[in-house]
């Protein structure tokens, strides 16, 4: 079993509009709605390679009961351990002018979590984990959750000698990568803003002093960068497949844990991440993966080693 | 009592957002919920100046159990009678750019109302008028809900004899209009619809040949001009109040029913629905009015009769 922890879930709704004009009003023609929060995307792309998933962290209120019951209906199905509080799951919401195809966000703050929620959550945390193969630590941070949480949550799992993948930004990943995960997957912003440096390839060795025992940096179309105990890997898709990056970074953590706990080494791990990732952007639908282009790209991906790289 | 129809209800939800930029992610500052369509807001204001209401129309689902729980800790209370659907109630999003103070709109479809639900309706209604003073019926209709639904409720009414003010646009005002309610309260753009006229004057006494036994129509900041069988009237605030209308018809409807229940005259009734529109205008919260602007404007509304006027 993988456990995937979303602090912050949110209830992902899309409307779709014929054209996006600010200070008009507009007839919303689609609305769609489903279970989001960068945990919850890792959780439906593992489910649907196969892998039996329980997903924790917070839901409440009307939005956290939504939430749910579009969790419960989904096949595959992914264990819902979601620990209830008071407030209620926050809601993003991604406007789709379809004159053009662009997407405009908006991003509903969340709940606030109380202290003994929070203790709760570390209880149903610390049982699960017992029984998982991996663990992925996904995304922000609710307001009232401590900002060192994932350094508790990444030593218990390391105490309990389960791997665990950490992909938040900011302060959040900062104090997490101290407590040394197994990996880190921050996008080019977010190692910037880790190390101050804007170069990914020293940026990415930097993340690595700074506690990771592994960081792949995710490039965009240029696919990923590894930086691990056994060498440093770029791995890239074939060509630029055109599409819609939403939830792109949360197929690669899916290919990557996957993959680790299929047992594949670096570079069968960075293929399976990259294929899972372009099949993501190519899919129709927004945070959802294309299974054809998977199983076209994943044979494909072209994995390098960098020149003048460190020994491990 | 006076009774409120809304038969296509919304959770009016209010997003703040430092700056609006399409295509941009925004963090949301703020976020606002509250019962909507256009006879929750009557009622309100209804209930806010002491008359007791009756609120029906349809409800549904996950976001129809929001708008009935916020119904319900309003205070001073509106009874709630709204008949359940198996459809969701819809939400319509405001965009508010703190920047500017501009607003953009997003109307999400209505729930689709069943034959059943109608019929059930129906009876909900038909026991209701027998005891109302007076009715509003007010906004869109629901996919499902027949196009002359207000036609049908109008002449429920009227067999009653209690007076009924119908307050919505395109088709179902037309049929609306034919089944002869006390009064419709069209703005100018759909008063152009019904008649075809852009002259408001001309318009209004058109409108009023259709069914109308009193046709009001809101003229924005120039207040509203009103055509009866007592004769025509224009009623203007004592100067232009800055501000975000949305609600200011609304308000006004809320002003001439509850004047009419009073006994109060044309020229009082047409002060209220200005100085309860102005308010609306003038208060901080969009859709909300500001007892303090009320009290002063009431008192110095200019009503006149224009020059020409037909002898009722």
């Amino acid at each position: 079993m993988i456990l995937t922890v979303t602090l912050n879930t949110a209830l992902d709704v899309t409307y779709r509009v014929p054209r996006l004009r600010p200070h008009d009003s507009h007839r919303v023609t689609e609305v769609a709605q489903r279970p989001g929060g960068k945990g919850l995307n890792v959780a439906r792309v593992l489910s649907a390679l196969g892998h039996e998933v329980v997903a924790t962290g917070f839901a409440g209120g009307p939005v956290g009961a939504v939430l749910r019951t579009l969790l419960a209906s989904r096949a595959p199905a992914v264990t819902d351990a979601l620990v209830p509080c008071a407030g209620s799951t926050r809601r993003t919401l991604a406007v789709v002018d379809a004159a053009t195809g662009d997407t405009t966000q908006f991003n509903e703050p969340g709940p606030l979590i109380t202290a003994p929620e929070w203790a709760e959550f570390l209880n149903t945390y610390n049982r699960l984990v017992r029984g998982a193969a991996a663990v992925a630590l996904c995304g922000s941070l609710p307001p009232g959750v401590p900002v060192g949480a994932y350094a508790v949550l990444v030593r218990t799992a390391r105490a309990a000698g389960v791997p665990v993948l950490l992909d938040t930004s900011g302060e959040a990943l900062r104090r997490g990568v101290a407590a040394r995960p197994e990996m880190i997957k921050p996008n080019a912003a977010e190692l910037a803003e880790l190390t101050g440096s804007r170069d990914p390839l020293p940026a990415t060795r930097d993340a690595r002093r700074r506690g990771a025992h592994a960081v792949v940096t995710s490039l965009g179309p240029d696919g990923l960068l590894a930086t691990t105990t056994e060498g440093t890997w770029q791995a890239a898709p074939p060509r630029t497949l055109s599409g819609n990056p939403t939830g792109a970074g949360d197929s690669a953590v899916a290919g990557l844990l996957s993959a680790l706990v299929e047992g594949l080494d670096w570079p069968g791990r960075l293929a399976r991440a990259v294929a899972l990732s372009a099949a993501t952007v190519h899919a129709p639908t927004a945070g959802e993966f294309d299974p054809r282009t998977y199983e076209e790209v994943r044979g494909s991906v072209k994995v390098t080693q960098p020149q003048g790289q460190e020994r491990p």
